[in-house]
């Protein structure tokens, strides 16, 4: 059997990920979502799992030097990280494994999986990210502020990235990654 | 503006190359053929300038001579070439530009564009390709036979390509050609 591809889906806070990779897992078979590890505190209805894998302080920094991370980020206070063995598991099924993470955890990912493929959100402008954020209502403008800031920098990953996807509506976005996944099934590996 | 990429589409004769083509075109803005010149007899119907730049074999000699073809080839006891100032004139305005043209000619492209992108459509397998060979009723059986012979030499090329596609059922392969060309407006070129 195929072997899955690993692709990385990463963008600014509030750009729209967690919808485009609903709607995309709905529409392409074959692809899955990676679960996360984090020490964040679970939002209200998040559940161990099926959310993120939620561990203490203590179990992350043991996976970590157990190297059971395939990439692990410090972001916003909190640690995120992406267990390896899921994404093998997954990958020797045949499916292809999304990681919504960072880009400090995205370019970890090109690393260690250098045939890693690496899709980086853009909002239409910081204009629009800024309205977007405002509109979600869950953060407090020094939050916001915040949230643009690390999205400036973010940004600067791109040249780093394979592909730049611009979320301007959910549908022409989908389809442009969808294409993307397409695509990249159909690539011929180049050996060496 | 967005230079448009060069796109290389091989693929054994029968194989549906122009049906798949025609679709393609229809179906995404921006995507433009490239007329080829060849030494070969119109068939009917066909015309100069539109169908094919038919030129004599003097003509054509003179074209090699001055460095004008991107490409060319010899095939079936033909000559058939791309002349290079029609490509970049169109790449220059934005446009994709594809060209169809036969496996030897598609190595040459790689050789002067890096960046150009080859895809071969291949068939579901050699005895379907035999089925469609016959069913199309202008070859005769020795003629089948030395295109299927062709056919393996050229899928022996398959490794230097970029995309593989199975042109299986038209909708699925147009469908998946449509993705190549947009997950490629979408890739983000590295330097160097």
């Amino acid at each position: 059997m195929r072997r899955g591809n690993l692709i990385v889906l990463s963008g600014p806070s509030g750009v729209g990920k967690d919808t485009l990779l609903s709607r995309l897992i709905e529409r392409v078979p074959g692809v899955v979502k990676c679960l996360t590890a984090t020490t964040r505190a679970p939002r209200e209805g998040e559940q161990h799992g099926v959310d993120y894998l939620f561990l203490s302080p203590e179990q992350f920094a043991a996976w970590i030097s157990q190297g059971k991370f395939l990439e692990h980020a410090h972001y916003n206070e909190q640690y995120y990280g992406t267990p390896l063995h899921l994404v093998e598991e997954a990958r020797a099924r045949g499916l292809d494994v999304i990681l919504k993470i960072e880009v400090q955890g995205g370019l970890q990912v090109r690393q260690r999986v250098p045939e890693a493929i690496l899709i980086f959100v853009q909002p239409p402008s910081l204009e629009v990210l800024r309205q977007r954020l405002t509109a979600r209502g869950t953060d407090s403008p020094e939050q916001i502020a915040s949230r643009l800031h690390i999205a400036e920098q973010e940004m600067r990953a791109i040249p780093h990235y394979d592909y730049l996807v611009t979320n301007d509506t959910i549908e022409e976005a989908v389809d442009l990654l969808r294409a993307i996944l397409l695509a990249e099934r159909a690539r011929i590996r180049k050996e060496g």
